[in-house]
């Protein structure tokens, strides 16, 4: 059985996640998180939001899933968000034409390719519809837009979409976010949630869904002014791959620290380079394996053209023992993307809506500048134009701060309600005038770490599975960090006795007063409550036995999952122990240097 | 100005939420929470966590905003969830006609009237249009369907709907939940999450969005075995308005503890006074004022056919200094519903899904039972019936189960295909057998405490919302519990000055390595400062003046939120000193005990 189908299998087994609604038939691309599951992902995100949210000093906001089309207007998703679609002509099965194409030829990233060179390759490649084999050659490939759409209110309702992205709920709100930020750049506005698209056919399991969480970050930043504070993180490593290496059939990753790839250029924004830094260090801290990892810079026909620049965090998730050193081997998901997307954002909301996107920044102290206005005398225009007067006064005035040269001659021309008019240069009263300034108007650029919650929590799922033998028997564990481990300690009465049960519950209830979460298992044999807290990560396990409560002060064995080490510790010491272990990241060599060691007959291969 | 007003307002420029999507108009129905908002809302739900799934040994999950289509007809969503939608014959507006009819006369629960009753009821009052003043008699009423629709996928894809509950997520994945929970009753699953209802015509702001967060458990339980551990919540007073008092125009609260409720069966189901019990105390926890609360139990007409019993949480959020005593004054708003559901929901699933919605019960120890079976003689009814015999076969070990008494004849006739088929009697080789059953099939019962997660966050800020005088100008402040505080603490540096900056910079990041949520704030004067903190309710505000870096070793002034009294504390006890004040619920006490009280000329009134 390969990782991914063992991983599965056990997410669905033990709760950790499965199709949903499969009591129905179920529908493609949907998953529910089980009790395991969902307990991982709260970890993720709470593990997220310190680091990207609180320790940034950053907000997090809260926006809702479905927004009105004139957002998704301003933003490019209605026109622009759109999948290749070939339907076939034979049994009616709808597929993503620029998949098909890239598992048939050596072709990469088809999506941005023409839509008649896609056809073209459909033809040349014949291929075939994978669902039922007839010939797709000669079928019309048509854009598919990926947003979900439904309709607010009664009657034929108000068109609404569901969010493709978390981001847009942060930036419609810039107006206001920018006033409780006391309108000063840089600061950044956070968001955790969901967010949907409606995949042609999705595949990959949990990888490709239609409804997701993201975890947002959009940093607003003055272009000509703010600097991340690249010191933090200057000495972090970051495994690169390049663009041009990609391109290159011999390409490798470039090793450098943060500060070095700065310098060398690789990476182009100090910002983007900033949260490679800050992001290579959380992967560090949650679990994600470094040498199953990698940072892929876009190629130039996967970026959106408004983004200077674009990473991908990566991670390898096959499981093969292939060459980790070679970027073109092994499977590689994309968990974060990382895109510097200059104004784009809130110049096309400013056009768009009816407010305010920019920050009024103030100078350190006022600057006299030059203005040229004009200032209509309307005693000439009101009797010349009648009605259409004001609209020539404004179109003067707007020309006066476009092309002052316009003024130079005896006549000026401006365009009225697609009409030319002509008056005298002296009417407008053109001048130069000096003004204070007190500060200007700045649309704030957009850094944007974008992470995949549901990507992650596979990740680590994937990096933890782990296998060796107890006592000859194949053993499954997840080699989870505490941080993010669903439950932080299981505890077991040995056997169905009730001195056993009743030290054990006073355990659980202790270990909870502590604040720590807590599995209380007392069925089934004690090997395979073992077994069942390996195979959901959980680090350390407590069974109360025969010696428990024979002792004074009571004891009860302490075992360390991965190692399944195991250790005697009173039971008035077990919570700070416990602790202990969990913030050192779930080291247990503390504990087997303090406590006796417990000697099992059971071993480990 | 009211307090709604004021609320709405407070919340608006401090970030609590606001209407999304402003920028572009607004769409009725949807909020944002900003920073202070998302904050309070977050720890709302971490409470809820920590008490109804933590606390109580329940399981959490996180399902799917989209589902599909069947899992709605068998929810009964699809046929029963609407509005009664009456739309202006002049302007076109869409209005609920049971709103108007309850606004316009004396009718209460318009909802659970009849379609032409309604009708009768515009026509009679001379009902007018809301937006532009036409009559509204003779217009027709129909139903709307609140629910959400989408497609999924390409094409006409496949109809979907964004819930309208969290408790359909939970409800279809019973038959792997209960595999989770080891196949064992009474267990509990959780959802914290969003919900949707296509409301007519959102009103009341937050109150009553068409997107919205749920926090539901649902309790499954055998109807035979299980009771609620009904001693942890015995002496829990409660605030009760059971159905008999709202129709008696005299009506009063009857005020009695569960236990109470429970033997004089106020509470008709054990269960829910048990879970009437435990939000009572959270409420109390959260900081929910007890004089603005009651539980309502549903009158007959708004009780769904199912629901044995069904009571409201209510709070009070006008504000107005009425009589709380009186039954029928104020502004009551549903905060979280009590249903025991029996067998309803899981049920219907079973219906109409393919699945198993029953846990096997095993006996204590098996007992023996009589069964009539048919066991047919195929070597007859093979050569007689020829293809059909299966059938045949089938349909007598049928009603051998169903209705033995039709093999007290010679002959027996079964149905196969909507014929009628006759057979000898001995053929069929009818028997009683004795058999040793382990268990049985059980339909589990369902309890179902459901919150409100908005109306909570906005119930918290009505009852917190406060004002006094502090030196003759009015201040307002937000009384909120430390545990739902946006934030636990601000520090100040008292003036622009390098050593209070470092000072106050050092205080920040001690607290924050403490692990309390810090606010830092140096923009504008002391006073203003203390306002804004007051306003967004964070309890305490520690302040680096000239005596802080003056004295050895350094102090700093903790000032309490509500009383506005200031201690000074050394900075080396700040933390441990802070974390006392927040654990205790804000109590101020201890400190003005220990520590010297700070003399301000501040006088509050």
């Amino acid at each position: 059985m390969s990782d991914a189908r063992a991983i599965t299998e056990l997410a669905k087994r033990r709760g950790f996640f499965f199709g949903a609604n499969e009591s129905y038939g179920g529908v493609a691309g949907f998953y529910t998180f089980g009790p395991e599951g969902a307990a991982l992902k709260r970890n993720v995100e709470a593990a997220w939001r310190d680091r990207f949210t609180v320790r940034e000093g950053n907000d997090e906001i809260e926006a809702p899933t479905i927004m009105p089309e004139p957002v998704f207007e301003a933003s490019g998703h209605l026109d622009g968000f759109d999948d290749m679609l070939v339907e076939c002509g034979e049994c009616g099965e709808s597929h993503r034409a620029d998949h098909l194409v890239e598992d048939a030829s050596d072709v990469e990233e088809a999506e941005s390719l023409p839509i008649p060179e896609v056809e073209e390759l459909v033809a040349e490649y014949e291929i075939a519809c994978p669902s039922c084999g007839a010939a797709l050659a000669g079928r019309s490939i048509e854009e598919f837009n990926l947003m979900f759409a439904t309709a607010i209110g009664p009657g034929s309702g108000q068109p609404g979409y569901l969010r493709p992205e978390t981001a847009q709920g942060i930036f419609v709100e810039f107006p206001r976010l920018k006033e409780y930020a006391r309108n000063k750049l840089p600061f950044g506005v956070t968001q955790i949630g969901r967010a949907y698209r409606n995949e042609i056919s999705p595949r990959k399991g949990i990888v490709r869904t239609r409804e997701f969480t993201q975890a947002e970050l959009e940093q607003f930043v003055d272009p000509d002014d703010d600097e991340p504070p690249l010191d933090r993180v200057a000495d972090v490593s970051l495994r690169l791959y390049p663009a041009d290496e990609q391109e290159d059939p011999d390409g490798e990753y470039v090793e450098a620290t943060v500060a070095e790839a700065v310098e060398e250029g690789i990476v182009a924004s100090d910002w983007v380079a900033y949260y490679l830094g800050v992001a290579r260090e959380w992967y560090d801290r949650i679990g994600v394996d470094g040498d199953r990892f990698r940072f892929r810079q876009h190629l130039p026909g996967e970026r959106a053209h408004y983004a200077a620049d674009c990473w991908d965090a990566e991670s390898e998730v096959s499981g093969a023992a292939g060459d980790l050193a070679d970027p073109t081997a092994g499977d590689w998901i994309e968990i974060a993307g990382f895109a510097y997307r200059g104004d784009y954002d809130l110049s096309k909301h400013a056009e768009h809506a009816d407010d305010d996107f920019t920050v009024f920044e103030q100078y350190d102290e006022p600057r006299t500048v030059e203005r040229a206005v004009a200032d209509p005398d309307m005693s000439v225009l009101g009797p010349e134009f009648g009605g259409r007067a004001g609209d020539v006064a404004d179109a003067l005035r707007a020309l006066a701060e476009r092309d002052p040269s316009a003024f130079d001659g005896d006549e000026v021309t401006v365009e009225v309600d697609g009409e030319a008019v002509t008056v005298d240069s002296a009417v407008a009263n053109f001048r130069i005038e000096e003004r204070t300034e007190a500060g200007e108007h700045v649309t704030p650029h957009v850094v944007e770490p974008s992470f995949g919650v549901d990507r992650t929590v596979y990740t680590l799922i994937a990096h933890g599975y782990d296998h060796d033998l107890i006592d000859g028997e194949e053993r499954t564990y997840l080699s989870l960090s505490p941080e993010v481990a669903p439950t932080d300690v299981a505890v077991f009465p040995l056997v169905s006795d009730g001195a056993l049960e009743t030290l054990a519950a006073d355990v659980v209830a202790d270990l909870r007063a502590a604040g720590l979460s807590v599995a209380h298992d007392d069925s089934g044999n004690i090997g395979r409550r073992y077994r069942r807290q390996d195979e959901v990560g959980t680090p350390l396990s407590v069974t109360v036995d025969h010696e428990s409560v024979e002792e004074t002060p009571a004891t009860v064995t302490v075992r360390d999952r991965d190692t399944t080490a195991q250790v005697r510790v009173p039971v008035d010491e077990l919570a700070t122990e416990l602790e202990r272990v969990l913030e050192s990241g779930g080291s247990f060599d503390a504990l087997l240097a303090d406590y006796d060691r417990v000697e099992t007959d059971v071993t480990r291969t």
